[in-house]
């Protein structure tokens, strides 16, 4: 077979190296990587990833969010280019996979044509998209969201940090607020290869998953307002401690997801809680807390939305508290377009690779993408159990080199296509 | 009759000019005081109240703990001397009551005095002590615990604050580390005023609280590590969420207080709750927390406090997670001298106050000095249901110059007996 196949280890090489930049010693011996978005780390890690681009021959633009887009020419350069990509911010506990595996991917898709001298029809675009993980400014996919149109782009522009910093002027401060548009013209098609970060692909001893579609994803930033008190003088009986609300919540939305009411596939996740003042010997008078809860199906994640709403109350009444709730992210249940499933499943049925279909259960720049052109994701599994956003996120070299073979074959049957399917 | 009386208005624009220190802005047109001990608001605020003590003609002394001094001779300056104290630093959202009554009330009682010429056999010393809210280096009652000889000098030195602080470096950085020994000669008599810091004197319109005892307290800081995990794709059974065994901690001490089993007097409080990485999208792997227990009963707290670390080990097991738990503070029900309970009841009824027994929910630096020497405390009420460590804590001009009348009745009437009783 002279099929042509990536260079393993020259990929997980330069994962190594982008995860040096954010780098941190989580004990234990394992290294963590901290890159949230705009920060002086993400900064560093883009100049790092642009280099790369511009060593492999790619024509690199950034748009007005922060969108890079690193060009290889096709024989016809005037057709849709076919995209690889992902994003490269992390969250502040991150290992080195989630994002880049897409991004470097791409880009050793890219040295293999390379070095093969393989041209192609269509331009072949590899891009990394700005604050996917919401992690900093609280909104996810915001790149990519910008860059097809769903968020305008002054709205993005305001967003603010804890700290009060604009992504504006955050974008300024790196030097990556671009020229370019930062409206995308559909590509031909959008393909992304990312970590499972669940355990499931794993436990089943498969290589590949042929993702069909994002589960839908809700936020919800409580603020959560009680009365400040001592805690050693003030009765129990007088008490509106925001703190318990907090609790009942956490508790009452974790009961949801066992409570055979919602299916079997909710999640629920209280990953902020703040109370202020925070201090030992006082009642706290306000907590914000957050609420992420997510189900492949857009009806059942309707209904817990609509009753995490009536828990609010509920705790509200009986904690004597305030609760006002804001939705900081609202995604419905993305399908991925059916004929980059069936090119996933063909090439690694060719590779000898055992694929199954899977759900995501985390938000990507792909269902971003899915409404503006064919678009499609490649999984791969996670060693301890799938662990991600946590620096024992673990891919090994084999697992990602699976992936990115696929990467490189699904995107040469695009790339090759010369007008509409 | 020609009974002595402070100056209430004095008494009360000293208070505010104190509380204009760490002064903020609470919002709703409240203003807090933040004078967390050993800050530079905490600097100033004792330079103010040590040029006041100079300007009432007191000879200051600091000690090595930054216990601070103010001395008006007796007629014989060898007798031990009658001690006012309390304290200036506050929690992080404090009122300008709590503690600065006792300090401030103290040298009105000096001021009005030396207006009246007149001289006491035995001198008098106004004292403010360290780090009583322990709300900064976590230890409450530092100081007075220090000069008392419970806790020695060098471990309060080490001593940290969250940024690493120690208390021997910012003793040093506002000037505050004396040379006077810190091991406190028993003075004649110890004698604090304090807002009551509950709701109970208020409630039943009552002047004065003539203070029994202290509740004892047990604060522990409990270390939860689960594990740091992916919230979309994570499914529920595989995670260990140390935010969620926090919430169970926190209701279950809640419905301890209300279960009977240990009367009606339990307190229970998480004040401190922080998740890390803190993020919307990321289960905490780590959460710090507190918890708080007081009940007037000694052997009725050691009972919560064996049951609370059963309850640890009842949420690791069924959260998955480890628990860890130190004793941050742990003090014993205090009873204070019968003889100064009952000179503040002979002060009151002179007086027409009214006036019944209380307990304070409260650590004070009195109960440092009870095992010391014969100690006692006056109690006066809050508005707004007693609030405290709040910005809306409030007592009235008239309520914080009927507990200071009593504090000078009291202060005469050891400051003049010649023997030991």
């Amino acid at each position: 077979m002279s099929m042509l196949s990536v260079n393993g280890n020259r990929l997980y090489r330069s994962l190594a190296a982008l995860g040096e930049i954010g780098a941190y010693d989580a004990g234990d011996g394992v290294t963590g990587v901290s890159r949230l978005a705009l920060t002086a780390a993400d900064g560093e890690g883009r100049r790092h990833v642009v280099a790369k681009m511009r060593q492999a021959g790619l024509v690199v633009t950034v748009d007005r969010i922060g969108n890079v887009y690193g060009r290889r020419p096709g024989k016809d350069d005037s057709l849709a280019p076919v995209m690889l990509g992902s994003h490269i911010d992390s969250v502040a506990t991150a290992g080195r996979y989630d994002g880049c595996l897409g991004v470097l991917g791409g880009l050793e898709v890219v040295a293999t044509l390379n070095d093969a001298k393989r041209e192609t029809l269509r331009p072949i675009v590899v891009a990394f998209f700005t604050e996917e993980e919401g992690a900093r400014f609280g909104t996810d996919m915001l790149g990519s969201a910008v860059a097809t149109g769903r968020i305008p782009l002054e709205q993005a522009y305001g967003l603010r940090d804890r700290a009060g910093k604009s992504v504006k002027d955050e974008l300024d401060a790196i030097g990556f607020c671009g020229d370019e548009d930062e409206r995308l013209p559909p590509p031909h098609a959008y393909l992304e290869c990312h970590i499972e970060q669940g355990p499931m692909l794993r436990a089943a001893n498969l290589d590949i998953g042929v993702v069909t579609g994002v589960q839908a994803i809700c936020w919800h930033e409580l603020v959560i307002v009680g009365k400040s008190a001592h805690a050693g003088t003030t009765p129990m009986s007088l008490r509106a401690d925001p703190g318990v609300a907090a609790a009942r919540i956490n508790i009452a939305i974790r009961e949801m997801t066992s409570s055979g009411q919602y299916g079997e596939d909710l999640r629920a996740t209280m990953g902020v809680i703040s109370p202020h003042p925070g201090l030992v010997n006082v009642v706290p008078g306000r907590v914000v807390a957050s609420v992420d809860i997510r189900n492949p199906d857009d009806a059942i994640l309707a209904r817990a939305e609509a009753d995490v709403v009536l828990l609010y109350d509920r705790v509200a009444k009986a904690e004597k508290v305030t609760i006002t709730h804001r939705r900081t992210a609202r995604t419905h249940r993305v399908r991925f377009d059916e004929h980059v499933q069936a090119r996933v499943i063909a090439a690694a049925r060719a590779r000898g690779l055992s694929h199954e279909p899977i759900v995501s259960g985390a938000g990507h720049d792909a269902q971003e993408m899915a409404p503006h052109c064919p678009s499609g994701m490649v999984f791969v599994p996670g060693e301890n159990e799938g662990i991600s956003h946590n620096p024992r996120e673990h891919s090994t070299e084999a697992q990602c080199t699976n992936g990115v073979n696929v990467l490189l074959d699904v995107t040469l049957a695009f790339a090759d296509e010369s007008g509409l399917r």
